[in-house]
């Protein structure tokens, strides 16, 4: 489950040290630890990173094939976790340190930044091969942070990008060796720490304010 | 005319051997072969191409000048290829064998991927020049598929942009030799031609959305 | 105070020589020079310049904190000059030879182009630093010319670019030395001065049609 950590003013959740699945009881934790870092009196900036090979496998799939009755509300929930960090009134990056596939991938673009560990783990949209099409919200979101080109090859393909491609199109915004994702993720946040919450928290609504709408608007 | 030869499950939509501008016939005759296509038994993806010196110069402006009673209607039809195309729900390519200017180069914006000769051959919306503004379909189709600085620099300008500009800019994904540009935008899809065609019809109708919605309700 | 010099067919419209902030007088001359530019019987481009160290800082916060009062006309006004530049009949191209902060980076990001000097100066929103969040007619501006990437790096940090890294990121065009930022700018549309005003007004308001709507409704 969820972990909190902090080094000085940047708060490090690990998303936990499996494939970091998005249960229920994981994104309740996970909220439960957006609200520590937001109401800490004090800098404060959001890493969010898993442990070993996953960043994040994304929807808990075998949880929702036995729940279908509920999946129109977990993925209102889901909807509504994308839309809390694409918006978090504090800077975030996602220090990718291993596979994020679909939803997890979703996750690591609702943050302002990504590095990319750079020998290992994939960053994969594999929508068109499993044959779940994207809901308008999480095509809204993911749009809203790449080039037109960028979404199209990630989007429609299924393609799994290895850190230094995922660099190169832009799905993260830079690659780092094994041990140095976090330290690196980490300094790429820490002096933006300082910032008014309640001016980043405009501006991150203001720019994103479509794919807001679009995630808390959607149905399943 | 067009005509459609098979490659295997990529299908090669050969636009015609001249301009291949978009006549009303030429367009039934397209719109005929996307039947074919879309309607196969089996993987199945889309390559266009031209034959020497064209890939297509657009509209068919002397016939247009000679029906201005049907502009109306004519603009909506070529409005609903590139719709069509846009979504298609299998992956196309454009195999952009020499010149694209204006709906010719439209067409091929609206392909998931564009490959272009690298040698000789001209990228163009020549729209500045020639006083005919894009239609809001239009200037949203280009606009999905290109970054803010590639929209202004490619349409408001009316340069014509060689095959190593274009990939510069990112008019085109990639270039290729003569002789191997038809065989590279084959290469790029060739492996995707299997997916489901209902999921990738749902994922490009989603992510272009507001283009579409542009597209089928211009008026021209 | 804002002046105009003509170089045949590039009307350069200089600023100011200090800090060139928008006080009321200020934006008055401006359009008065607009007007100018876009009433000239023959070919034209306008270019914009700063003198010494300031292309423009924007905001005249002094006077706006003593005329809080009129603070809701005040940015009607700059953001009517933003709508303005953004769908200017003529070609446009920002020489930043200096600072270019706030609603200076905001003029300068209306314009077709922009050249920034190589060696000094720095591009900034400040937005997220002087705790006032960007109105959704300005985000809307900035946002229509920059990649996903470029606008979170440069909205939500309040982090200073210098010329090389501006270009690098695409917030300008391109750089050059100090003595070649107006000249490469005026060559940047000389060769395009003679466009039709109808033609490229109307291209400019389609494709800009969102951000010019949040212009010219957004109250402050």
């Amino acid at each position: 489950m969820p972990t909190l950590h902090r080094q000085e003013s940047v708060f490090v959740l690990e998303l936990g040290d499996d494939e970091n699945r998005f249960s229920v009881e994981w994104l309740k934790s996970v909220h439960s630890i957006l609200d520590t870092v937001c109401e800490h009196d004090g800098p404060a900036a959001l890493v969010t990173v898993g442990r070993g090979k996953f960043y994040s496998n994304g929807l808990d799939l075998e949880w929702l094939l036995a729940n279908g009755d509920q999946a129109e509300r977990y993925v209102t929930d889901v909807h509504e976790l994308f839309a809390r960090v694409l918006t978090l009134p504090v800077p975030t990056v996602a220090a990718v340190n291993g596979h994020a596939f679909g939803a997890g991938a979703m996750l690591a673009m609702a943050h302002d930044f990504r590095v990319m560990r750079a020998d290992r783990g994939f960053f994969c949209f594999p929508e068109a091969d499993i044959n779940i099409p994207f809901t308008p919200g999480m095509a809204a979101l993911i749009q809203s942070k790449l080039t037109p080109a960028a979404a199209v090859a990630s989007m429609t393909t299924g393609r799994r990008f290895g850190g230094h491609e995922a660099a190169e199109i832009g799905l993260v915004d830079a690659v780092a060796e094994e041990d140095e994702v976090l330290s690196s993720a980490c300094e790429r946040v820490r002096a933006l720490a300082g910032k008014d919450r309640g001016t980043l928290a405009a501006i991150k609504s203001t720019m994103f304010a479509s794919a807001v709408e679009a995630l808390r608007s959607t149905k399943s």
